[in-house]
């Protein structure tokens, strides 16, 4: 498998693509392309006319990054549709039908939504930055912290829980990755029981692995940079 | 099942969410809360604290619109994925593993995606407008429409297919069904296939259901009323 990624400072979509395939021991290679740059555009033209990161190619063959045969997905959520059902015979989602439901509620909520929060706090690894937030983006923050919180107070009850949103790390925790890096850029404050969970994900070894590379990542994205240095 | 909807004029959530329901033929019931009103946010916030529609509720128990036993779903695109699970054996989407990624490469992309379309083209069913439109709307109807005549043609190739994205509907056709409504409201003008798959979607019970129905309602919720009356 081959997944086609931004820079790893900036790019929330890619790390959850990333975290999708690293976080459940796959084999993959990895190919970065800077973010909006002509090299961006024109290579991933070529592959997926949706012209988005991440994207995950499958079934490569010839060596050539795209052939007739390969599979082509091109959203971090199919992403992980994809390979929790290709390849983890479905253990990347909760296994009981209420968690799992209650866990696709929460990670579509994600993909679809918190725009004022996406807006105004890009993900920018490296960055420590202050903020003034608009209402709709403190109104985001909010309802994020309620949902970490109310799965952690959930999680106490569970014997087999690991930390994360539904006790075992699941896909609900890969779409709220880039949102834990965003929290820590901008010093957002929250709950006890959410800070617990966002200090449960930046340990992981994942998590770390990513942060060490953006940390080694040159490139300005301007439009990513909002905020005063603190 | 109960599924909460808003105003079948304005809701484009809502109407993917009964879609998926009505076009599998589904026994459900509808409880609607007029968008945005003091009732709404009252109501749905003893449901889901998400506050958005559609929210699926099923296992009722007790006459009660909530108990501990009940499944509760609040985005379209997961209520798409649990009624695939629960209840088709997986046939809302294509069959083969790559077409499958592929219509959820596309059902993820219109889900996250296309802001500026939603933002200037709110879906108002019962309405014809004119709009002047961004240069992001361009280019998001564009993206549509190279979507929608890419799956045509290839339909064409396709035996048992119906006229739908993936000759059989799917939930990609599901998650697509409110631009289509809202094509015809704004007059947008798309290549010939793209076309063909619009009538095809128009000419479906289910949607002349929503349509007919759309027509009855008499409330205006203002900030869902852009353009000038043709």
């Amino acid at each position: 498998m081959k997944l086609i990624i931004g820079n790893k400072n900036y790019s929330s979509w890619s790390l959850r693509g990333w975290l999708m395939l690293a976080k459940n021991g796959l084999e993959f290679e990895v190919v970065q392309l800077p973010l909006f740059t002509k090299r961006f555009y024109e290579e991933l033209s070529e592959i997926s006319p949706a012209l988005k990161v991440p994207v995950l190619i499958d079934q490569i063959q010839d060596g050539q990054i795209k052939s007739a045969q390969d599979t082509v997905i091109w959203d971090s959520l199919a992403i992980c549709e994809y390979i929790n059902e290709q390849y983890l015979s479905g253990s990347a989602w909760p296994q009981t039908i209420q968690d799992r439901a209650k866990a696709r509620s929460i990670a579509a909520e994600m993909h679809s939504g918190f725009s004022a929060l996406r807006n105004e706090m890009p993900m920018n690894c490296r960055a420590k930055r202050t903020l003034a937030l608009s209402e709709l983006a403190l109104k985001d923050i909010a309802r994020i912290d309620q949902i970490w919180s109310e799965q952690m107070s959930l999680n106490t009850n569970k014997i087999d829980g690991d930390g994360w949103l539904f006790g075992k790390w699941s896909i609900a925790d890969c779409m709220f990755a880039p949102v834990v890096f965003r929290f820590v850029t901008y010093g957002v404050k929250v709950s006890p029981s959410a800070e617990q969970y966002m200090q449960r994900a930046l340990a992981s070894t994942e998590m770390q692995q990513w942060l060490a590379d953006a940390l080694t990542e040159t490139d300005i994205v301007e439009e990513d940079e909002a905020g005063m240095p603190l």
